[in-house]
């Protein structure tokens, strides 16, 4: 029996074939985005996968229905597995914003559903790094949350090169398009035809633009100008105070397709322009209010980047690290006689935090350091007895092949200082 | 609008209210577990929360069903939320064995969902630790995977006062029972009385054993004897050696109420009883040859250990540390014209590793001390300018309020400093 279309199985390194998806690599992404949100003070939240489809319907629209995993469940109610996080976030924030200062930094590492044909770079699931502030209507917000998207990246080690964030303004869009068009029910129209510019074919999107009174020239020389809004000035200034500059571009193409945002918008993109977007975002400053029903009304902002783009990139660029060498201190044991004094080493030396294996069964002693080398262990201990009758341990370095003699009780001292010195190689 | 029953919110503390769930105790759970399993050399492997429904009837029968998640998707698959591990595991280990060196170390920690009337202790999902050795008969497994058990609640502060492993053997029982019933087909029904003993009357239990040809009265000699198997010596003699035996105890009440399991099994629980168990587990010899459809024919053990009993025996304890103040450096920004150079500063902390935060937009001086204090900061710092010109900080410590003159260039080292020392501490 095989998983479902579009769902991934994640296998521990090495993969059992080259189109197998890594738990190792899934879990260094996702450790990377925990730890540099944190270190930006945003505090991580989490709700349920699976949530009334009110929830979603109220935001988007019945049309987003075809795209969920929904469905009745045995106590009668609509629900649906989470196809986004923000609307969660709207509904835990409205129901607990007074119990936290303003401005809120939080985010969250949800796996996501959505009903969609499965494609390159799109499957039926992803894991997906949201951060969001809420409550801080300033554009200094956007540049904290930009930069946090950028140092997200390089914690995995990708870099200016690499990938550029495209940012841009729907006050800018909408400022175009208003001078234009008296009808501000045709905007959301309008924004549509812009966000599929750069994938469609330029006389179908002529004659749509046309269609609403618009034309293809205007809205080219209005991006090839480019020009910032006083906004994004202040936001490209704070990143540059950062020293970030080099990551970022001001592009009136990139105008996000979601109705609810309303001020600046941004999307992570490879500089080779090769694969979908890493990540976009942008400011929602009326969500959460439509989301309480008035209740709470407070300006937020955020971006979603997702894992199965992001590995895509981190693969072409081969700056996954190695997985399999994890085994810190493989245990020998040669003599029988000494399995429960190496028994007790191995507690203790997993006590001390060292990753530790050994062979469960008498085996022979070729055949434990051959196990050792195969599953990439960094040295192999083996207990022994001195004529004295002393106990003392052979710890060989499999790099080297080179071995000392340590005494007993000095066996965990030694290898928390091999650990330290093979960490900071 | 609220969230599904049974299902939580995880907010990051300080809690909004005392019901609330705690993301940041979660998340302490969660890397705990992980951490013990790889000190094991257990590898992480994760599968699809949503499974063809087939996957569970096949291992359970159609009575599961009732208990699930389950629906027809858009593409009318018959699918369901996973409410166990073990068949996604049995399925991909079924998958790529050979690819993997035996025994093969594995852990997972899904979340899982059951349809199921919402009480203490057991809700509609929960995020549960599942570590499994398979490939190896022998008992030294056991051990191991008991050990793992152990040490994951020595993680968390738990020690042999709060918690006990529970051991036991469906060999010893299925003796027990062929030595006095003659039809193997009972055998179920038996197991499942064993397995109500402790939470039904005894009067109840009594004529359910009549009725199978059993007597009371045997069967609590028999559990009262407690006479451990050769296998059972084996295990405690194992984790004798690793200094564990507190930690364990022979108790044929203990029988686990699924069918599939074969030999040795385990439950650990609170020492005072008050509540459900913490973790069971045990062998199941047969369940990858059904699962795999007697493809693949591996012996299997492992257990799963839910967070939710869990956390409410930390709470019981006292054992979950405080999450409040997580902020190590909060810069205060008194002088506008600094405002760059903060900037840059943040970035450099939080890029060296630090939790760094600073108000977003100019506060007035007492203001910015207030949040450093609320937000349970350890440290302050502030840029200035000497006389001279040069950039300095004044780095203040929260809980003495003593404060030290840095230069520039020795602000990020001086941090590193004050954070190993506090981290020591």
């Amino acid at each position: 029996m095989d998983r479902l279309p579009g769902f991934r199985d994640f296998y521990p390194e090495p993969l059992p074939n080259p189109d197998a998806w890594s738990a190792d690599a899934r879990q260094y992404i996702l450790e990377r985005w925990r730890q540099t949100a944190r270190r930006y003070a945003f505090r991580e939240y989490d709700g349920p996968p699976l949530e009334p489809l009110e929830l979603y319907t109220i935001k988007s629209g019945e049309e987003i229905v075809g795209q969920l995993f929904n469905f009745t469940d045995k106590g009668e109610r609509a629900v649906s597995l989470r196809p986004e996080m923000t609307p969660t976030l709207a509904r835990m924030a409205g129901a607990a914003e007074r119990n936290y200062k303003k401005p809120i930094k939080w985010f969250a590492i949800p796996q996501l559903f959505r009903f969609e044909k499965p494609q390159r770079g799109r499957l039926r699931e992803h894991f997906q790094f949201n951060a969001d502030i809420i409550g801080e209507a300033d554009p200094t917000a956007e540049a904290e949350i930009i930069a946090l998207l950028i140092d997200s990246l390089r914690a995995l080690q990708l870099n200016a090169q690499d990938f550029v964030v495209r940012v841009s303004s729907r006050h800018a869009w909408q400022q175009f398009f208003s001078q234009r068009c008296p009808d501000p029910a045709k905007a959301y129209d309008f924004y549509q035809i812009i966000d599929k510019l750069e994938r469609e074919e330029t006389s179908v999107t002529a004659s749509k633009l046309n269609a609403l009174g618009f034309k293809l020239d205007e809205v080219q020389s209005f991006i090839r100008a480019g020009e910032p809004t006083a906004e994004l000035e202040l936001v490209l200034k704070n990143l540059g105070a950062r020293g970030l500059s080099d990551y970022v571009t001001v592009d009136y193409n990139v105008i996000r397709g979601l109705a609810y945002y309303t001020g600046i918008v941004f999307e992570a993109f490879d500089r080779k322009g090769e694969l979908r977007a890493v990540a976009g975002g942008g400011r929602y400053d009326n969500l959460i209010k439509l989301m309480t029903g008035g209740k709470v009304d407070l300006p937020a902002l955020g971006f979603g980047m997702g894992d199965v783009v992001l590995l895509e990139l981190l693969k072409q660029r081969k700056l996954l690290p190695s997985f399999n060498a994890s085994i810190e201190v493989f245990c020998l044991i040669e003599d029988e006689s000494l399995r429960s004094e190496t028994l007790r080493l191995v507690t203790d030396l997993r006590a001390a935090g060292q990753v530790v294996d050994y062979c469960f069964t008498p085996t022979k002693p070729d055949k434990q350091f051959k196990r050792a080398l195969e599953c990439g262990a960094k040295r192999t201990l083996r207990l022994e007895r001195t004529d004295a009758g002393a106990l003392q341990a052979k710890i060989k370095e499999l790099a080297t092949r080179s071995e000392q003699t340590i005494a007993a009780h000095d066996i965990i001292a030694t290898l928390a200082g091999l650990r330290a010195s093979s960490a900071g190689q």
